[in-house]
Order: C-alpha cells, then sequence, then structure tokens
C-alpha cells in the first residue's frame, strides 16, 4: 500500500520505491521531495504523518542558495561584479585588514566574519544596522589563509550588497522577481496569512552537549549570545523578515520548481540566468576543511558544490543544504532542478536521504537520456 | 621452510622474513618486491600462488612515475620548463580560464580537469584527440583553490606535453631512452610476444557499492561513462597501448631497475637524472586533503611524497603507487630504489605492506651504513 | 574530602569540583593549575601524589608561547617586522628559494625546515651553529604550498631572530624583561640552585610502536636521530640551556601569571603587551591539516588559536600546547590568563583536561561579568 501522496513520473519508478521504503523503515518520518527535468514535474511526493504536500516548512540555509538567485541576478544585471571588492561597493567593510576582499570570496565564506560580540538581535539580522556591525569587526583569520562556513552572517553580506548596489532588499528583489514572477512557493518572509500552513521543524537537543562558549568562534557564529540555530525558523519573527541565512519557509516543491525556473524556466519561459550566469555563480571557489567544523564542505559563490560528504548531483549541480538536511540544487548537466524538505532534522551529509534520493532521480534520468 | 623464492642481500635477512610472514600469513598472497642500493641489487624475492619473478602484471598508477621519468628527461635536457605555462606548449589548453596554469600546477594534479563528459574511449586515451577534448573543458574549481587526483587524465595531460616538446610520444621515448636503454622490465605498451608472462590482476568488487554518476566528478574522473579504473591493466588494447595513467605493467624488479637507473645508476653507468632535476621533479608541491576522495595526499611534479597515509620513505624520497598498491619508489637519501607489485589489488594507505618491506629495507640500510 | 590544595575564588567553585572529580577518578593524576582575570589570581590549585604547589615540571611546547611573548616585545619595540624577510634579518637564511620568506610565515610552521639530516646534537639546540644548519637545508616544500608544526627547529627559529635583531639570547631577555621583572615561576633555563624542585614529566612508550626512519619528515621534526621528543625536558642540559621549543619548565602559577603579566598586567602595573600587539601576534596565519601529523592546527605568529580540536577559549584567545597536554593561554575576551600542567603526559586534543577546566573557567567568568 502506497504511503505517499503524490506521484512520481514514469521512470522515476524507483524513486517513488526509494520514497516509499524511507517512510516504511520509519513510522514518524515526514518529508516532501521534488523534481522537476527540462521545466517539467516529475517527482511530487510527500509522506508521514506531520506533514502535506501543502504544508511550509522551515528549510534553514537552503535559504541561502534562494537568496543567492537574487545575488545571481544582480551578476547578470551588470550591477555586482564578483571581481571587485566588497569595499568597493560598501566602503565602510573595508577596515582591519579587509579592504583587498572579493565579493567573490566574501559570498564563498573567506571573510572570516562569523559574528559579533554580544550577538544580534533576531529583529536587527536583516537590517543595515548588523551590517554596519559586522563591518566594523575584525576578521577572524588572515585573509587567505582558510574559509569556514559564516552559518549566519553571509545572509547580512548578501543583503547589504543587494541594498547597496540596488537600493531595495534582497528580500523585496526575491518577491518582485522571482517568486511571484514564477509561482514559488517559498518565501523569504512568509506572509501573515500563509501562517495556518506552517509546520514547526523537529530536532533533538542533546542534553549532554558541552558549554558553547558565546565568544568562542562557534558560538559568534552560531549567534549563542542570543539563540540557537535550530529553533531560528520555528519563531514567527525570523520567517517573516525571511533572513537569508536561514529564515526561509517552504514545500519541497517550490524549492524545485525555483531551481528549474533559475536554469531551464518553465511553463515554457525562459530560464531565470543565462548559462554564462550560472557557470559564474557555479564555480567552486574553495573546498577543503571548513574552519568552523573541520569538516569538508566546498562552496561556489554561496552555494554548495557536490563532493564527498555532501554527494548530491553532477559536476555542474549547485544549490544548498539546511541544517534540518533539507536539500534545494539545480543540475545542469541532467536539467534537474530538487528539492526536498524533512519535517525533523536529519543528518545531512552523505549518504543522507536527500542525497540517496537525489542519486535515484539522477540515476532514472540517466536511463531515460 | 623459505616460500619465497629469490634473495635479499647480507644485512637485509628481516626483509626476507617480513616477506615470508606476509606470505605465511595468506595463502592466497602472490607479490613480488625487489630493492637496489648504490645501483645494486640487494631484494629480488617473489611468492605465493599466483606469480613467479618472471610474471609481469598491472600496476596501475605506478605508471605514473615511470611516465614522469620520461618528463623528467624533458625538463633536464631543457625542452620543458615546469615554470612556464602549460598553454606556452599547448595553445589550445589555454581557454576557460586556464591560460595561465603552469606546467609544475598540471603537473600535480591542480588543473581540475577530471574528465570529459560521456566518456574517453579506451583506444582514445594516448591519443591527441583525447588531448584536444581535455584541453577544452572547464576546469572542475577555481584555479588554485584546491587539488584532486586526476587518475586517468594527468596521464594525456604529460602524453601530449611530450609530444608538443618532442613530436614524439611518451610512450616512444620511455622505450628508447629508459626502458631498452637500461634493460628495464617494466612496459609502457607491453610487446605482443611478452603477453604470455601477463598475470591478471585480482580484485574484489563491492556488489553494495552505491551508483557512481559518470557526469559527477568521480564519475568523470574514472571515466565511469566507458569503464572501471580496476579492469584496465587486464584489458589488452589497454596494456598494449601503455597509458601513462594506469596502463604499466612489469616486474617490480623493473621498478626498482628503473628507478635505480634513475637516481644511482645501474651496472656501472651514470645516473640517468642529475641531482638538479631530482631536487626539482621531487619537490612537494601539494598536500593536503584531495577534492576527489577526500583523503590526504602529497604530489611532487607527478611523483607521490611519503606522508603520514602513505609513509615509504625519507622526506627525499619520490614514486607512484598503484591502485593494486603496487608501488615504485626512489629514496636518495638512502641510495634505495624499490620495486612492489602484488597480484591481488591490496589496500595501500599506510601501513599497507609496501609501506611495511620499505621501512624494513630502509631500516636494515640504515643500520648497514 | 578536598583531594587538592589551593584555592578557587568564589564563583569559580565549579572549577574546584571539575579538578577533584579528575582527582578522584585517577588517584594517580597529579597536576597544577591556576588562572587570573584581570590580573588577579582566581585559581590556583595543585593536587595528587606526584606534585605540590611548589613543583616545576617539564611543560614542552608550552616553552613555545613563553618564547613568543619575547618575540612579541621585540615587535612591540619595532624591533622584528612581522611583513619583512627572515632573511632581511638573517641572510644566511635566504637560500634554496627561502628567500622570500616571511617573519610572520617561518613563526606559523610555513617553512618546511623540520631538521637536518643526522639530527641537532641536544647542547647544539640553542647555539647559531644550529641555526646555520638549518639555516642552509632545503625547505621540505613549495613555499606557501601546506603548514606543518615545527616541533622543535621554530626555536631554533626565534631564537636566531632574536640575536639578530638585539644581539642577545632569547633566553636572557626572557630572564630580564619578563621572568625577573614580574616573578614569573617559569623558566627558560632552570636554575641549577632549583633543581630540587624539578619533577619529572611522566609518561608511556608504546613498545609496538613502528620504526621511525630518522630521515622521514617525521623523524627529521623529532629530532629522532639523536632523542626523543618526551625525554627532553628530563634531561638537565636541556632544561639548563631552556630551548624555546620544549626546554621550558615551572609551574601552572607561573604560565598564568605571565599571560596576565602579558595582557592585564598583574599587582597593578600595567600590561607588557600594547592591545595592538596582542592583536598581531595574535592573529590566525595558518589551519587546517598539519603537514606532519596530518591532523588539524592552527597557528598564529608562534601561538596556537583554539580550533575544533584543540578548544581552550574564546576567538581572541592565544597560547600554546605541550606533548604532554600542558597548556598556557591568555584570552583578552575575557581577561583571563590560564596555565595547567600534568605532571604525566595526557591527550591533549579536545577534550582534553585542560580544555575542560579551561571551559568551566570561562563559563563562571561569563556568569560574573
Amino acid at each position: 500500500m502506497q504511503k505517499s501522496f503524490g506521484f512520481a513520473a514514469p521512470g522515476y519508478e524507483g524513486v517513488l520505491d526509494l520514497f516509499e521504503a524511507l517512510l516504511a523503515a520509519d513510522p514518524q518520518y515526514s518529508a516532501q521531495l521534488a523534481a522537476y527535468r527540462d521545466g517539467v514535474k516529475i517527482v511530487d511526493l510527500s509522506g508521514g504523518p506531520h506533514i502535506t504536500a501543502d504544508s511550509v516548512t522551515g528549510a534553514y540555509s537552503v535559504s541561502k542558495g534562494v537568496a543567492a538567485l537574487v545575488i545571481s541576478l544582480l551578476v547578470q544585471d551588470g550591477l555586482l561584479d564578483l571581481d571587485r571588492t566588497v569595499a568597493h561597493y560598501w566602503p565602510e567593510f573595508g577596515c582591519h585588514g579587509k579592504d583587498r576582499l572579493l565579493v567573490r570570496e566574501a559570498l564563498s565564506h573567506q571573510a572570516g566574519l562569523m559574528g559579533v560580540e554580544g550577538g544580534i538581535a533576531l529583529d536587527e539580522f536583516t537590517t543595515s544596522l548588523a551590517a554596519g556591525r559586522l563591518a566594523a569587526t575584525s576578521p577572524a583569520w588572515r585573509p587567505g589563509s582558510c574559509f569556514g562556513y559564516h552559518a549566519l552572517t553571509i545572509g547580512i553580506i548578501m543583503e547589504e550588497l543587494c541594498r547597496r548596489v540596488t537600493g531595495t532588499s534582497l528580500q523585496s528583489l526575491y518577491d518582485q522577481r522571482i517568486r511571484t514572477a514564477y509561482g514559488i512557493d517559498f518565501f523569504l518572509g512568509l506572509p501573515e496569512e500563509l501562517e495556518p500552513r506552517y509546520r514547526d521543524v523537529l530536532y533533538d537537543v542533546d542534553p549532554l552537549q558541552p558549554w558553547l562558549d558565546p565568544l568562542s568562534l562557534d558560538g559568534l557564529n552560531s549567534n549563542a549570545a542570543v539563540s540557537t540555530i535550530m529553533e531560528l525558523p520555528n519563531q514567527r519573527p525570523v520567517r517573516a523578515a525571511g533572513m537569508s541565512a536561514a529564515g526561509g519557509v517552504g514545500t519541497a516543491e517550490g524549492l524545485a520548481r525555483l531551481y528549474a525556473a533559475a536554469i531551464t524556466g518553465v511553463d515554457g519561459r525562459d530560464p531565470l540566468l543565462t548559462p554564462e550566469t550560472v557557470s559564474a555563480m557555479s564555480q567552486e571557489q574553495v573546498w577543503g576543511l571548513d574552519r568552523l567544523s573541520g569538516l569538508d564542505n566546498a562552496f561556489a559563490v554561496v552555494f554548495m558544490k557536490p563532493h564527498v560528504s555532501r554527494n548530491f548531483g553532477s559536476h555542474r549541480a549547485f544549490g544548498h543544504e539546511g541544517a534540518n538536511a533539507a536539500l534545494g540544487f539545480a543540475d545542469p548537466a541532467y536539467g534537474l532542478a530538487f528539492g526536498y524538505i524533512p519535517q525533523r532534522a536529519e543528518d545531512g551529509r552523505t549518504q543522507g536521504k536527500a542525497h540517496r534520493l537525489a542519486a535515484e532521480i539522477r540515476r532514472a534520468a540517466s536511463a531515460l537520456s
């Protein structure tokens, strides 16, 4: 008896089988999965006791990939040059030896600006005030010596760059040029009237977890003086403001449609991004051990790239994972777009459920083409 | 009762003991081991049910070190300058942002050219056609951001550079200037008449291995659209063409003699390479986690260097390991040359059998000197 | 019943509790622990059967941090510029491609000068003769390609730079400007008359440890041709000469007072270092996998920085750990200075005892402020 709702197109039966097997293995497992190929929806599934196809859920850092599509438009429009310094657009940024940091470096986690002592209030995150405080800090490492995942502050940097070159907020641009333009069910700023659709992300807290020093690099990076990362999207003010780093909420279908709109177009429309923009934004900038987690990471301009511990796509794929193991990506080598959102936080590294599902979709696509 | 055939010179009895112990521990274990010191053979052993002293077997990427001795001659002769760009010798290479990549960078796995979509036919590997297709591709990462083991394509790059600066194939140069000149029993292109000496490499295939996406970085790197790495030397066309990356076959004695000829000379002849050439070619260019495997690797110009996970020699040692854990290297600090070929593929990382045997030989050499 | 001697100030009872728990868990455990905050001693504890508050013990590479405070003074006084080349001060260093290596690079383990073939005699370590031999060697890697912990030779480099810019030995400067000036119970050169206070460091030697090739990178780095790292401070000539890399001996109280003198001052006196000097010396220069151990390391100018595997302090903390897991550091974000010396060598990586004790102190400080 099929436990999931929705469909998988002919040729993608293996995807349905795997999703069913995941549901069968854990009665509490609830998730949404969707994919497009060449602009056509090929998979749209949901299942489990806590979620429906219509639920919107927090996707944490998947939001970074969504926001990066706005950055992609700024690059495509010639408003933002990846090879200019951040300080060119944002002069106050150029202090404490950060004057030569390039946009491409800041947007690939090389800035060393993990946070500010004392923390950033949740309602301050998407403001120029937060950007100003961040710009005034010293980098955590000698520029060029390493990269480390800026869990929250890369959103501040994206948003301020957007304000500086357009005068408009990243969230507004996303709404105008992407979400409403393409009918995307993913929000950087969930409207009040859609709140009934929101389902909290469920997650466990390890009671034996050691004390996290709010002044340590990790403490700054997670804004520990104020909150924890995991609680963010479950706070109405956070998902209302739609912070680029972790405040996005939506459906898996919305994510898949978004990435499809970006690289192949949907409903017969042209793709949002030219191949040149895709190529520039998805070129891997850094790979290796991450200064913050000590684990391996690979980043293009904002976007994550597939690598041995996050094996989600072909060499051309780009996207972003969230702290709950939600995943959204595009894979131009297959014409694929993918969205996955679990309601309970999972382990996201290979072989995570999202990676297994993505492999199954690519295998099917490979067999069909 | 001694199970092995051959000899270990006085002072190297511990090497014989270890080899005997390995044979005793596994009745299916078959391998060849040889070493020279200061141009004199000090160890020449073989044992196990599937191999004799005269068998030639696939050595996979050990071939890269063999081919790199040809590259060393080109550098020594002033035909190839490690500090020039690849594009200086091979203009078509200079596209997609690869115009400034140096020969030393391309030859230490920094190019990011893991393969081509669709794969390279086995009979195309040693041709300019493959080189042309590779030159036309985009690098997998921003130049300078990392290095990753080019399992097959570094052979294509070596071979094309050789053609460009000499007009001759790397395999022909190897045959003329090294193999026949020094009587080396290792082949980049096994003559038809020697086929009866060939023994297949034995290896296991994990039936639970997940699908390898041929368009992933790993899939491109292993040319998965066409074949698997492990089957390469067991294919007659591959060992006939003698692809530099993985097509070499021979004996352990041949490998040891080859590296002895290179650094100390054999039979009273001068060494093939000057100390300056050895120094230039064996200087470590990159170390750290490898973009492809996620494991640590250390490379000089083509050659592997000893490191914590591949602990084969002194700080001056250089050589190359194969996918079956075959190993060939020279160690100028001891005047040593070493060859090891197992018939069944083993785990090659420390403490692999080859590393233990090499340590025993160095320990004995250390005690004698 | 309290097993330890000494005190923990009000608010730091949790530190005492943890130290007591460590003593209770292992009857052989003996250690000293001390901390200052804003120049005032807040913790001073010792316990276990083999040590008293007055014992001085070897602290191995903790000595590097102590010596680096002398380097800090040279930088503060304008005698040494981190952005000049080593060869500017020490012309003989500029051979074998090392002519462009900066002081900041050499002092953050980027030089690749792990040792000299044949080893350095113990009585030669603190002499210009050792420095001359080291300067004449080739780097182990292409400059800029990686960093690796120079277990002993970074002391030689510090000492020779000190001689070149002041004409005086680093040990003499330490004695004059720091130890006697501030009454610090930590010695780079233990006076003969204090020998009765010395307690040997206890440590285990793994009888199954594989042979260490003295000509390997590890063998050079540990000066294996001459001695082992662990025996160093237990040799009277070593602690008499007080080699900067590993010859320092003292008490935990001495270490804590030293770092307090450096950043906050003690006894109402001004701190030894200005905030600018602290900032320059404690800026992280390198992080990642260490070429020698293959494990992660983070270095400022000589000083270690906190990171995932050595989680001792806030983002501003700097100090150094020893091979026995002794630890000394300053943490300007908390106004803290910390010293810990166990008598039996422990595992130093997180969560080591020192890291747990340091976290407890910071947690208490955080609650109090």
